[in-house]
């Protein structure tokens, strides 16, 4: 199975930038050992299962609030596939390749 | 601490209807015991911690699975606040009142 | 058509609470006509087309930025249903009705 | 001002993969003329008004519909904030500098 997680994790209590607290985070998914991407709105990581990827949201949730805030928000969505791998990467190429096709291409 | 869980979950391989795919969900999150509210979009839950709430991701998930689905999508949304309680009613509440009391008035 | 749109919008800049700026989103939403629902996580609105809810953001936006804040955070999910109506209630309806019929029940 | 949109839109009856309508949907925003970036769960496109981003979701509501979707969903988040630019690029070097100065270090 192939599991994706975007989450987007901040305090809402506590100024304009969020870029601290976001690189707190990211500290701790890359510890985690997934494949991971950052993206100007969030980080995907892949994992196997479900669990894996649950079990992150409140580590991330409790490093921030120890960081001192009083507030946290978070958006965080899952694309759940058995018996797919390594998506990270291949969804991308599956929308490269229907640009390359048209839209009565194959699908893939 | 009061944690409110937004998740909207369903298999997006199989027709237009996913009703009999939230009914199935919405009799796990009733078994786990704590408060919730369905909406048009979602089911609101609370309790206590992250992990309380995580934990009941996979297992909607695999029911999901076992009813079928061969690809499951999932958004949830966390609001996290230490040292409050009963939010589930007390954010309607603290709208209502400052709808009563205008722009200006005083933040609860 | 029935569209449905689930909006959260707020201030990610200004302290701990968001209601006095969620009522003046909310005056908005009441003023456009449009059936709504205010739930604890956000508030979903109904209309025939797309255009007609997308029109309502950068009003909300603009709202919220006039009252103070520097930084805005939002999350809008939209369900989008050709040949539907009244939905704000009937999907809540149809969950109700899964929830009777069982599993195997016939979709609706 | 900048804006961020990240948005993620697709059919949930047409069977397991979506690529093709994101395909279609990429066109669109490609064509648009603003910068944007693919991730694997959505695209982020940078504008400097909420209005600009907006108008283009009821475009690609009606690509997707018009290549046969009877249901569409989509998930859509906005990062606003005035008086600042080219966020697509600066919100991770944001985060990389953070990460460079640790958790005591001054905010960017």
């Amino acid at each position: 199975m192939s599991v994706l997680m975007e989450i987007a994790i901040f305090p809402t209590d506590v100024g304009e930038s969020k870029s601290r607290y976001v690189a707190e985070a990211l500290k701790i998914i890359e510890e985690s050992g997934y494949p991971y991407q950052l993206t100007p709105m969030a980080t995907i990581v892949e994992a196997e299962t479900v669990e894996e990827l649950t079990a992150l949201i409140p580590k991330l949730a409790r490093k921030i609030e120890e960081m001192g805030a009083k507030r946290i928000y978070s958006v965080v969505k899952f694309d759940i596939r058995p018996g797919r791998k390594n998506r990270l990467r291949g969804k991308i190429e599956s929308v490269e390749r229907a640009l390359r096709e048209g839209p009565d291409g194959q699908r893939s």
